[in-house]
């Protein structure tokens, strides 16, 4: 992850004269309460888990030097010929502290939505540009690009590249070794002094240099009094609303979860068809990265559906059996049963393996019943029970599955994002999935997981369901970057959010954080005297169907409402014949959060005189 | 339609010294560079069709007298009696003005989303007070209501209240006819002085007064320095956010549409479990409203399913056919085709009616073909073709069926919401239709209305489709207010707005501006020597295919990246082997916006020297 962060600050200025006649460009405010763009800046950078920022100073380096007596992470490394060199000079000044770092490199005068940082550095590539749409200031540098994103050409005049991809920000991702390039390149080329950093780049485009464009991004460099017009005007309070607070609900039903309020502002873009290239790539980066989070993106490809997570989990099912096969459902909870009904729909031959709701698996019974059912070709499985919280072992169910030459296939709904969950190693053929749940996007996105050669052989599989077919929807998307029925745009746009935010987290410290706030769940629940149905070893730490009192004076409606009217939204849920609540502890939200939602309940506990 | 206001402005703002000592309450400003609380709400009442506005004044009446000089919509009556009397008779005051006048009452101090007006007015229901969940002011009056949702009781007092079903606004809507009983009410009631309208409102609560709740509506009243205070941090940048401008792009593509900023900003909303009846509530609303627009809320139903049109298509082709029923598609472009596609892939019995896409149905022809086809029982066509804009006739068809017995089925995606439909009179049994097209939402909800009959009769048909099973997703909605698989929560909410904002415009209005669109389309097509596919007179005037011009210099790519760079989108689009692109006039544009799309196309012809 890039820790460490440049600021190109040395230049003059000379084009936002009066404002710069006393101070660097830096430290101009777009209003007079409000930060520097410096500032701003540096905030943004260590929001985003940049621990070392390098300021290159030159013209009035003073200021900048004070502001660096804030900031424990700032250092300040002044050019001092910086009235007569380019920045690519103030750049190599910093080098010999940074050579064996991968770096953000901003310029100073930019005023930017931080997001863009952060999908910098979460890109795949090591060496990334980020690119806008035109914002038509007069001042763009245009970029071109190959048929890969990789950059050709960046200019000032359009004549001078064959075709423009989008406009240069200022702000890039560098590696080490792209840092080693330049200061080679620097070393070997003459008048290297009056250069800029990006004639650099140019130059070393064959070290592999991607050009990232965010469509409707916003920003704006502010390089004389009409950008600063243009910056009140329009970036100011596009920025201004991307902070603007939202009532913060804390859901603890399972699913849709409390989303982030960037990816509930997400939603807010230019309206866009999604028929267009810019979107098709949105989607694209979707779906490579659903994929990365539990399978390999060379050997596994998702696929999307605009719908609910059972249109996923039902284009499955409808999709992949030939007329041979023979499906075992093993059912142990609702989600097991609603295979079934799809199942029954859609006259698809399947055995049922019936097991207890509220206890695990008896993984040997489960063999022998396969070992007794030669006809069977494929297993299907939940892996969380939404149900109740009972987690399914995908290790072993999927070594059973390599052991019986059975195709794998797992409704991972409540799981998905956030247990870890590995295709390849578990033995996982097609794995269905919503936007909605741990992946704290917003509802209307299904979408499915699939090994590429068991996706590919689907082409001698008749679908059963037109607007579900999971082998044409998958084709399709691989030609074009498009579904073939209109997708919730703005669900798309949410979900991109999303990612970047579950990229940002981990997989890994997600599950910690909903893990942390399970235990404090449980604790609390036995402080009442309340107990779960599924024994502690095995729940999913996601959802916990929990017992309701047996006293007179409790009543569910009574206590989801109180509970409501102080934010926390609970679930009702009967599993059999036994009477249950369920508590989910995802989305973002975390231990703090169910410590409030436990002494609100202690509360109705109490005030109703229950415990 | 309500054209009348009137806002209670009398009152001495007691609370709020030393603000109100040189001034009334309702000339506060939440900062000095703002507009005064009057103002924004006479300029909130202008915008949304209001003719009128009584201001009751009082304390300082020559602030308001001044302000009325600037609007000739505005009149004050005094209320001399100010300092002794309540609100009631500040309003008996303005009565004889108003008597036979539906209004919309208000408070003076309110600071408030104007989307509120726009509800009340929309209402089905003629006396409407406002409520939205408590804001916790410390000063909020709670509404008790029936379950039908009518009045039954005002408090500051909780205790006074069976159950709070939330807090009132203080705006209202009242029909000529309460405003009446009102008077009558003050006659007959000794020390009416003192009273406040609420309580006027309570004694009458047998007169139907409804309550219209919006979750988490954007308001507060400022009745003392913390609410001030309050304003400030809460309410006002929330205001300012839907204020914020997005960029505007024009989509001439066939939807997803251009939408308005306020159905984007709707999106924008605390997170919540779309099981909860504040949910259920919304999606009831728009369940109503989308029937309202081409059927009758008694006799028709709509359902809803998360997915794209086509999902909606697939649940009625999947869900209506017994044993031995058998479909007549009428087939004149790609979406009579889709609907082969489905019917192929469930093994649906059907015959197709093949006709040219180019020229308009020969209805007897069609009628021959089913007297020659005696075992038809259903008839499906598509009302408004989205390959060519070919508009089939709905009357001539519905006629048609009916005389032959047939069941109705109308593919409607690309004209509900613009051209008229009247289910009842054109005899249509089931139409789908879409979130994103003319009604102008955002994609990701398909919708089926039927008439209920014909709904109910489906119990006993056996659905093809899980996910898309028209009858179970009716009958549990019908139940529960919900739908059966987890809905796109957001996409709704900006579902909702988009319907309030058709019912401002109407049907009929809207496809007046579509065709206004269309007509300066076809003008500026003719000027360029360009040709449209279908003659005029069988045109939908909604989407345009336009043959491509056989010049060497013409390239579709070109000329779609050239619009697109200046804001405007165009949709390719092959009609059988002949060339041609469309262009939609749908989505919230008017024909400016095809002015300035014809100047920019009119531009890329001359310089790329085409014509």
């Amino acid at each position: 992850m890039v820790k460490t962060a440049v600021i190109l600050a040395a230049g003059l200025g000379s084009r936002l004269r009066p404002y710069t006649e006393t101070r660097p460009k830096g430290f101009l405010q777009v209003y007079e309460h409000t930060s520097s763009l410096i500032e701003m800046s540096i905030q943004a950078l260590l929001e985003n888990g940049i621990e070392k920022i390098y300021i290159g100073t030159g013209y009035k380096n003073n200021y900048y030097d004070n502001l660096a007596q804030n900031y424990d992470e700032v250092i300040c490394v002044h050019n001092p010929q910086y009235a007569s060199t380019g920045s690519l000079a103030t750049l190599l000044s910093i080098y010999p502290f940074i050579k064996d770092d991968d770096i953000l490199l901003l310029e100073s005068d930019l005023l930017y939505d931080s997001n863009g940082i952060r999908e910098l550095i979460f890109h795949k590539e090591y060496n990334v540009i980020l690119a806008s749409n035109p914002t038509n200031s007069n001042d763009e540098v245009f970029i071109e690009v190959t048929e890969k994103y990789q950059l050709v050409q960046l200019s000032k005049n359009l004549n001078k590249l064959r075709k423009s991809y989008g406009e240069l920000v200022g702000i890039s991702k560098i590696s080490s070794s792209l840092l080693h390039d330049i200061a080679q390149y620097a070393q070997r080329t003459p008048n290297v002094s009056s250069l800029d950093y990006e004639e650099a780049l140019v130059a070393l485009k064959s070290s592999a240099i991607f050009v990232h464009k965010i469509t409707n991004y916003t920003w704006c460099e502010i390089d004389n009094e009409e950008h600063l017009d243009f910056a009140r005007k329009n970036i100011f309070p596009r920025l201004q609303l991307l902070n603007t607070p939202i009532k913060r609900n804390i859901l603890l039903n399972p699913g849709p979860a409390t989303t982030s309020n960037s990816v509930k502002y997400a939603q807010i873009q230019s309206d866009i068809c999604p028929r267009e290239q810019d979107f098709g790539e949105i989607m694209r980066f979707i779906t490579e990265q659903l994929t990365g989070i539990v399978g390999d993106q060379n050997e596994h490809t998702t696929t999307l559906f605009p719908g609910s997570g059972t249109a996923a989990v039902e284009a499955i099912l409808t999709s992949v059996f030939g007329e041979n096969d023979h499906l075992l459902i093993v059912h142990n909870g609702a989600y097991g049963k609603r295979m079934k009904e799809i199942c029954d729909t859609y006259n698809i031959n399947y055995t049922m393996y019936n097991s207890a709701y509220i206890s695990p698996l008896d993984y040997e019974d489960l063999e022998q019943f396969i070992t007794n059912q030669q006809s069977i070709t494929h297993l299907a499985i939940v892996h969380n029970e939404t149900t109740t919280g009972l987690l399914n072992n995908l290790d072993t169910v999927g070594t059973l599955c390599r052991k019986h030459s059975l195709v794998f296939i797992v409704d991972a709904m409540s799981s998905y994002a956030a247990i870890p969950i590995d295709m390849k190693k578990q033995n996982i053929s097609f794995l269905a999935a919503s936007s909605n749940k741990n992946i704290q996007g917003m509802a209307g996105v299904g979408f499915v997981i699939a090994e590429n050669n068991h996706l590919n052989a689907l082409a001698n599989v008749k679908a059963k369901s037109y607007y579900l077919d999971l082998f044409s929807q998958y084709i399709y998307f691989k030609k074009t970057n498009q579904v073939r029925f209109t997708p919730p745009v703005q669900t798309m746009y949410a979900l991109k959010q999303a990612i970047i935010e579950v990229n940002l987290e981990t997989i890994e410290n997600r599950y910690q954080r909903y893990t942390a706030s399970w235990e404090v769940l449980i604790e609390g629940l036995k402080q009442l005297g309340l107990k779960w149905i599924i024994p502690l070893e095995h729940q999913s730490k996601i959802i916990t169907a929990i017992y309701e009192p047996e006293h007179p004076n409790y009543d569910f409606d009574t206590m989801h409402d109180t509970l409501l009217n102080k934010g926390f939204t609970i679930y009702p849920g009967k599993v059999g014949n036994l009477n249950t609540f369920r508590i989910a502890n995802i989305g973002e939200i975390n231990k703090n959060d169910i410590e409030h939602f436990i002494n609100a309940l202690h509360d109705y506990f109490r005030k109703a005189k229950i415990s």
